[in-house]
Order: C-alpha cells, then sequence, then structure tokens
C-alpha cells in the first residue's frame, strides 16, 4: 500500500510502505476514514528533530476496525473508533491516575498517514462508538485524537473553571481547541492571542471574547489592562517556544496555572523567578485516553463542532502539499482523505 | 531599645536600634511574646545573598498589640495576634484569591527579633485570638506565623488530599510542618527523607510512615521502591537547592504535583524534561494569611502541636549563638524569648 514517509526536512513522501499486520495479539488493524497532519509533524519536517531513518508519519486517526489481535476484548471488526495519538493500557496505576500519557507501557502512534494503520494497545486506546457515525462527524472526531483532545488537557491542566478568565497563548489548531474546551469547561472570559484573522475568527466562533494580536511586552501589556492588572486565572501555553512561554508566565496571575502543552524547544524556567510569581504549571503529552468518551459525546450529540478546525482538505496523495500549507501557514490544519 | 543586626555572613548582634513607631495609620505596634530565627534567616547569614547595610533581622512574630494607627479598624491594643511573614491587605484581587502573598501591597515583615515590632498593613495581616492563649500554646502559635503556614502551603500546593501518598524533601522545620500538614489534611502515606535521628523522630511524631534516609540517586531508588515504582501523588520540597529540587522531581508521578517553598537558590528547570515527565509545580512564598484562621483553630484546640519544632530556647540578647546553632545544624530552630 502507499503510506507518508518522512525522508529528511521538507522532504515528505506519499510512496510504497509494508501494509500494516497485527504484530502483538493486543493489536488492531484500522482503516482510516480520514486523517490528518500534525502541527507536531512540523517540527521533525522543519528540520528541528534529527531524522536519521525515513519516519513513517502520521498519529491522529480514526476509522473502521478490520482486524483484531487475539488478546483483544473491547472493539471488533466492523466498529467505528477512535484513538489516542499516546497508546496506553488504561489499566497500569499511571492510566488509573489519569495520565495515560505516562502509561506504563505507552508507545507513540505512527504510520497514521495511510489508508491503514497498527493501533497497538487496542482496548486500552480505543474508544467505539455505538454506531459508525454521521459522515459530517468525522472530521471532528478525528479531531478528538489529539488536538482537540491536547486543547482539552490544556484547559484541564490549567484548571478552567465556570467563571475562570482565561489567555490561550497560540492561534494554532491546539491553541483554538483550547478556547473550545475553556468555553465548554466554563471559562468567563477567554483571550486568544492571535494576528491572523481567519484564526481570530475561528477562535471567536469557538468562544473567545476577547483577541489580542500583540506579542512580546506589547501583548503581555494588552492583557494586563484587560484583566485590570491582575492576570489570568488559566493561561493555556500551546506553542512550545522561549517567547510563548515567557508570554504565558507573564500574563498568569498569582496562584494562576499554566497548562502547557506544546513541545518545549528550548524552554528554561528560571526557579527563583517562577517562584516569586508564583505561576502553578502542569504540561506534558496530553492523557487523550482520558477525555474521550467526554469528547465523543459532545461531538455526536452536535454541542461542539471541532472539525471546524480542518480548513484544508486534501486527497492523502497530496500529502505533501498539505505539509507546504501547515509550514507556510496557508492552513490551519490539513485533513487527509485516504 | 535592643534589636537584632544582621552585618555581614556570619555577624548578628543583638545592639541599639531605634523603637519603632506607628509610621502610617495602617500600623500596629505589637509587644512579642516570643520571636525565633528562620531557615530563610540563614541565607544572609552564610553569605548567599548581597548585605549592603545592616538588616534589621526577624520576620515570625506573636505578641500582644500596644498601639494601633488611625486606620487600624480589626485589631486593638491589648488584643494577642498573630501575623503572616508577608504583610498584606487581603482585600487586593491577589488577597482575595488566597494569593496574600502577592498582595498588591505586599511588604515582607523585617525586625521582628526584637521586643517589639511595628506591622504594617495590621489590618490584613493580623489574626487576633479571642482570648489571651495560654503560655504553653504561644511557640505553636508563633509557628503559624510561618514556618507551619509554609509547610501548610506547600501540602495545599501539592495538592495532598485524603489517601495521598506524599513525600517530604528536607527535614528543616518547614518540612517538618510539611508532614504535620500533610497529615492533617488526609495523607495516607507520607515519606520524610532526613538522614537525622531527631528529626527523623519528630517527623514520625508529626505522622510520617516511612523515613528515606538515602540521598541523590539512592533517595530517589529507595522511593521508587517505596511506591512500587509509581513515585508520590504530591511532593513537598522544602529546600530550594537543585539538588532537592530534582530529587523532588524525580520522585513525583505523571501528573503528581510539586509544592515548592524553598527559596530556589541556583535551580533552574528544563522545558523538556518536566513537560515529559507531567509533573506540575506550584511554589512561591506562602499566602499564610489564607491558612491562619484555621492553623489558630487547630492549635487552640490542641488537635496540632506544632510548637515542638523548637528544639532549642535561648534569651533573645543569645541570638548570635541561636544562629550558629541553627547554621551547624545543632538546632532544627530556636526560639527566642525577648
Amino acid at each position: 500500500m502507499l503510506g507518508t514517509m518522512l525522508h529528511g526536512p521538507g522532504d515528505v513522501r506519499y510512496e510504497n510502505v509494508p501494509e500494516p499486520k497485527i504484530l502483538k495479539p493486543t493489536d488492531a488493524i484500522i482503516r482510516l476514514s480520514v486523517t490528518c497532519i500534525c502541527g507536531s509533524d512540523l517540527w521533525p519536517y522543519r528540520g528541528f528533530n534529527d531524522i536519521t531513518a525515513p519516519m513513517a508519519m502520521g498519529h491522529e486517526y480514526c476509522g473502521v476496525v478490520v482486524e483484531v489481535g487475539s488478546a483483544v476484548k473491547t472493539v471488533k471488526p466492523g466498529q467505528f473508533v477512535v484513538g489516542s495519538f499516546c497508546l496506553s493500557d488504561n489499566t497500569c496505576p499511571h492510566c488509573n491516575f489519569g495520565f495515560q500519557s505516562s502509561c506504563a507501557q505507552r508507545e507513540f502512534m505512527i504510520g497514521a498517514q495511510a489508508p491503514l494503520a497498527r493501533v497497538p494497545l487496542a482496548d486500552g486506546t480505543l474508544v467505539a462508538t455505538d454506531e459508525l457515525p454521521p459522515d459530517d462527524l468525522i472530521p471532528s472526531l478525528l479531531a478528538a485524537s489529539d488536538v482537540l483532545g491536547t486543547g482539552w488537557y490544556a484547559a484541564d491542566a490549567a484548571r478552567v473553571k465556570p467563571g475562570s478568565t482565561v489567555v490561550v497563548v497560540g492561534d494554532g489548531a491546539v491553541g483554538l481547541m483550547g478556547v473550545l474546551s475553556a468555553k465548554q469547561l466554563g471559562a468567563e472570559r477567554i483571550i486568544a492571542m492571535s494576528r491572523h484573522k481567519i484564526r481570530q475568527d475561528l477562535a471567536l466562533e469557538y468562544g473567545a471574547t476577547d483577541i489580542v494580536s500583540e506579542r512580546g511586552e506589547a501583548g503581555i501589556a494588552r492583557i494586563k489592562e484587560l484583566t485590570h492588572g491582575i492576570g489570568a486565572d488559566s493561561v493555556l501555553e500551546c506553542v512550545g517556544t522561549s517567547e510563548s512561554m515567557q508570554q504565558a508566565i507573564n500574563v498568569t496571575r498569582p496562584g494562576g496555572m499554566i497548562g502547557y502543552v506544546g513541545v518545549p524547544h528550548g524552554v528554561q524556567f528560571e526557579g527563583q523567578s517562577l517562584f516569586f510569581s508564583q505561576t502553578g504549571m502542569l504540561g506534558g503529552p496530553a492523557p487523550v485516553r482520558r477525555f474521550l468518551p467526554h469528547l465523543l459525546d459532545l461531538i455526536l450529540t452536535r454541542k461542539i463542532n471541532p472539525g471546524k478546525v480542518f480548513d484544508l482538505e486534501l486527497p492523502i496523495a497530496d500529502v505533501a502539499e498539505g505539509y507546504r500549507a501547515m509550514d507556510e501557514r496557508r492552513a490551519i490544519k490539513v485533513l487527509l482523505r485516504p
């Protein structure tokens, strides 16, 4: 079959790859209904991570089970499933604590930018819907696999509560999902930092009450002004650079929490300044599995529409163009149809 | 009058100082019942902080009000009061959020190692007892001013809950108060890291269920063993060095929280490793004022006995010997009688 491989910076190819097979009794094979490109795929695409061998790309997925290993009990061929980009057994102490992304058996999903994919730890990872969902909900269900689950975790880690004042740093797909999540969790005020009209509009549609287009010192000053000098109760850091993290720290009120979900690249925290600012922090790869049942319910009952975050749809054969579009910020997030 | 001044590293003197006066209408003057030396006093004493002019030492206090400024409404001469080392108005948004240690008007208490002291922001800072407390409870009430309130904040910031597994890093007075606080908050298992018999015994008396005397890698390995490889739900970091913080990070389970109350000296956090370990953190100078009413109640009803942390009592004239005893770890915490 054909699948997506990254050979080096900027060099993504849709090419012959081995068809996935059951390797362990806990595996499932799924036929992807849709798949997509993640902001985090751009780190290796842009050469920030070393690539020593061609990488099978894609970790967001939903689709129909075609085969399961002999130990798989909770899903069966023919069912529609969504899984997290973090594969987990959902039974170990870390999973039971709600941190499936630190599962004792954790693996990261790979090879999902393809028509078929192998999902290890199927029982602990996949959540099946009661019936096949309507086509128009498929993009939203795909979003739950990572980008929505990650935005939701950012809001959860930042302890967004009814009435909270929230700042979202980053207007990528995760940031926009952070806005949606904060709204669902009852935030009263949601300040989205964005300079791009299309993303600003989507943030407003998802529940942002204010848009701050300034960055750096000017952005911090603007948010201080909007919050009467106090800062935000909860800040969702959805980028992962030193600049974005500094911005997050500087707009958090003392005792407020930052939920950070952008993988930090070159970020250092100075202990004493973090101490005196009384900035709370919790981050990491999102334990999407914890939130999946609730997120699927919100989507299937049409209470949220995260799928709108896909603003470019391509046949999977054009995956290289999809990477270019996201790299050049021509698209927020690219949906690929196998 | 005489008071305690630090002139340079190791050079503490009990000498003539001006008697405190009401400087602002919101001030109170108190006559200290007892006072004490704080672990944090050792930072300048040991020369870690620059001393450009003689410093008036002492920030822990309780005693009887002798005079109040014209704007003071909630305390009056003759009342016994306890206050936080952080002075706060207790009305600003940060105070209302429970972070009085970041009060918009925050000042830090000074000059309390003396018979009389000026307490700015008296209304927001001082909590009066209904009547004069019995003499034997005075040391415990003094402990509430900083060391107990700080240990309690560490446990609160680390989100200790009924049933939690807790690690306390640091066996100084604050660490021991952290043990007491974790116990009060319902922790099921409290692992105290200590190499000193007297401190180990006091930790056990305060509720520790396990003592780990190993440090560094060996200490981490021992705690991992005690927690079946999982790590602790909550970790109280009560030291502030790079080594103690690394120890705290390495024994926290994914999704667990570190409450850090030792002022970080030379501590840096690496963003990506903190991210992947999913370590939550909240620290800072303790908002003791938030906890004071509850702590005074626990003390006055004899449910807790934090005063046992004072294992050396000296007349205040011998304050220099008190500093030496704490510096050389001959005493956990020194009580001074004016």
